[in-house]
């Protein structure tokens, strides 16, 4: 019963199409990394109230959405490149630098190395090791990309799938010495607004480095992946090219409309730091009850698992969840990962106790495990 | 008071934005060529009731709206590439096809030229001729592109801004010289549904030559430019190949289930054809009448002006009419033309009746044009 594995979590058609869900038709998708308070009221507000400037172009220059996302950064318009999609953003930042070889620590999101082998240029990658908890000795990994030749690394931070954190002071000794050594260093902060504590953001320090493009989203954190927008930022040089190469009216009405959401979105994003500090704790003490897991602590809204015992790889357990209507991410198409590992989304309590039901479940019906 | 040209027409943010407009801060948008028909009723209906599953990733694989595009055009699935506007369709050929050198009639639409040279193609023009009315001599065109050692073609059908149109009898004959030639060719069919009479479209053809491709869009027909969604058609290779190329996700969620118009809105789309019909003719007709203006016989939604009275031209009208509540598009930045053109939608009655009175007052004062 095993089906191909998915190049991301979240593709919930996939599964509807084949039929290969609970009794209801829905599921509880822990596949997919999202806020899990749901869209927020004043955004469906938002769009209802705009259903009739769905005839004119989106503006092609985004300057309303630049403006917001401007006074919530505290960094200039003309720093700010917005596209469909962090994705997008992505794919037209390596289009623009071409670097000859990236440095990408690894596992990882795997749009990176895709969006550099589409531009034609060289990925590495550096193995985030498991005994160190996947977390990066920046020592090493500058290291490694001096002796590499890379002149461009790319950090996902905090990481996915492995839910580990570069503390602001490693980051910034790290960009300091990469920007001395010509090196360009991109950050993907899909998921920084879902850490706790202070902020772990390094996106300030775009006026000190020429040489740091960091990628942002509106996806994770105001759980609104359908409707597609990320943003990036970096030193104006680099943003104009970006817009030179950019399709036009990239970013829908709808989407152009949401950086407001930054501003008048208090009590959501306060709800959310909230939800995060508890729920989080919560599902990690949880999971790792059943002993025949080893899960990794988080320090974002997912967590990585490795499946500990022989006889059960990720792929059984995400088809039996399935026919429970869980649907999560085997995470064994991860590069050094392999089947025994999986990732899961931090939901709302009652889902994860819904979650935490059926996964013990599957435990003991498929391993044998006892509590 | 000249201002920049334009990139484009619709551009209504960057007018609003420096204050440019009548009294009411509300333009008369005869810049972009949208169906005035307006948003249909059932897209708005169908996004309220989605709003929830903007919380969901949009299906990669866009499945569902292949499927009713496929029954609307009669093509099979594995022919259809879907992307954000018909734009990133563009884009994502040109970077798939490379071809050396594409021929392109011209005055068109200038992200043809952006796109090719973005992706390293050289770009030849090929000047339709005021004195044939801008229509294009298919014999002549076919002549140059193998004298040129083109081995791409990009053809606009019904044509942006001349509102010409090739009958499909002419391109059939032009498209099998071309395969024979091992010439590819790309023809935008972007106003096809806003053309008269019998279907014009050609985009059957694909079933029998590989090197023929097809750009649609929902933009103009649907009057939902603002949403972003286009198409293409062609050989399931290319389409294979442009799916790699993809940016994931790059269609949202409401887009996605846009495809449903094409099957349950014939109320709307019998109401366009009247519309067209009627009120193409009348606009053409009234505009006319001003013999300081050369109109452009239209074929479709929108018509090509030359002012033919020295003293004014196209930058001084636009601006005068802008003061007046109406946006209009200046043409003097399309390949071959000049200063003394501009082009004008067609919209609804009420609407050009408002413009026919404002353009006749501006020609009165700005060129003392009498009737």
């Amino acid at each position: 019963m095993e089906v191909k594995l998915d190049a991301h979590g979240g593709n919930i058609y996939k599964y509807k199409r084949n039929n290969r869900c609970g009794g209801n038709g829905e599921f509880l998708d822990y596949s997919a990394n999202i806020n899990p308070l749901g869209v927020p009221e004043s955004l469906k507000q938002m769009i209802i109230s705009r259903l009739d400037e769905i005839v004119y172009y989106p503006d092609p220059d985004c300057m309303e959405l630049k403006e917001n996302i401007s006074k919530y950064l505290g960094v200039d318009t003309n720093r700010i490149f917005t596209a469909n999609g962090a994705a997008e953003v992505i794919f037209i930042l390596f289009d623009v630098l071409r670097p000859r070889k990236v440095l990408i620590p690894a596992p990882t999101f795997s749009e990176y190395g895709k969006a550099a082998e589409i531009a034609g240029v060289g990925v590495i990658y550096f193995e985030r090791k498991e005994a160190n908890g996947f977390n990066l000795d920046m020592e090493e990994f500058y290291g490694s990309a001096v002796e590499e030749g890379a002149d461009a690394v790319l950090l996902c931070n905090p990481n996915n799938p492995t839910s580990t954190l570069i503390t602001r002071d490693d980051m910034e000794g790290f960009i300091d010495k990469c920007n001395k050594a010509g090196i360009d260093v991109i950050v993907d902060e899909a998921f920084i607004e879902l850490t706790e504590g202070v902020n772990n953001s390094i996106v300030d320090l775009v006026d000190s480095y020429d040489k740091l493009f960091i990628i942002r989203a509106f996806t994770k954190y105001f759980a609104m992946p359908g409707l597609r927008l990320g943003y990036g930022v970096g030193c104006t040089g680099i943003i104009e090219k970006m817009e030179e190469k950019k399709v036009p009216w990239s970013v829908n009405t709808f989407a152009c409309h949401a950086g407001k959401l930054l501003h008048t979105e208090s009590g959501y994003i306060k709800k959310t730091a909230a939800w995060l500090k508890e729920e989080k704790e919560w599902l990690y003490e949880q999971l790792r009850e059943i002993d025949i897991f080893k899960v990794f602590y988080p320090k974002t809204n997912f967590m990585l698992v490795k499946i500990l015992v022989e006889g059960l790889e990720a792929g059984e357990l995400r088809n039996r969840l399935l026919e429970k209507g869980i649907l999560i991410r085997h995470a064994g198409n991860f590069k050094f990962l392999d089947n025994r590992f999986f990732r899961v989304a931090v939901k709302d309590r009652d889902s994860n106790i819904k979650f935490m039901k059926a996964i013990k479940e599957v435990a003991k019906e498929a391993a044998g495990w006892e509590k």
